[in-house]
């Protein structure tokens, strides 16, 4: 749910998007992506909501770790088919965490 | 929906959070929040999603502006009922965007 994430600085790709109408073949994608991921060099973790807007931010250990894994041959595959088919309309951002803090119910 | 940001740097606040089953005032004080944080100086946008983990990314000019409406008076009455009601957990990342790209299907 809420990703562990080590002290910052730490890196976090937040991927803002709305979807086409197509579904074909974009839940096995989006799963195999996020698996894929997690077996990435540097990565720290992912979150993930989707309604109209659907917001999912991946976290990473270094602006290298984002570099290879945006170059990663399957995910290559997977971006070119989200813009033939399965997004009106996405945007890419990539920050530098610098601080962060934290509650939970005891 | 996906917020219309200038060119990089500026600055985002990443919440992710986790609801408790309390939803008394929780839909009123969001709007309201989100409504506030509009009219405070440096806002650039804001995109919001929730499922079982809620992701809302606020976009800020600078930390300063971050800083002022982390102390703004009403937004400190809902963070202090967010952790007395609303939220079993959260996480608030403050980070600096470096980068950003963009796809909108023709």
């Amino acid at each position: 749910m809420i990703a562990q994430t080590p002290h910052p600085p730490y890196y976090a790709v937040i991927f803002s998007s709305v979807r086409t109408d197509i579904n074909e073949g974009y839940g096995s994608m989006a799963d195999c992506m996020v698996e894929l991921a997690h077996g990435q060099p540097g990565f720290l973790g992912v979150e993930s909501a989707r309604n109209a807007l659907g917001i999912t931010v991946s976290y990473w250990d270094s602006l290298d770790a984002i570099r290879d894994w945006k170059q990663h041959a399957e995910h290559l595959i997977a971006q070119q088919t989200g813009r033939d088919r399965w997004y009106e309309a996405y945007k890419t951002r990539i920050c530098k965490v610098e601080r962060d803090y934290e509650f939970e119910r005891q």
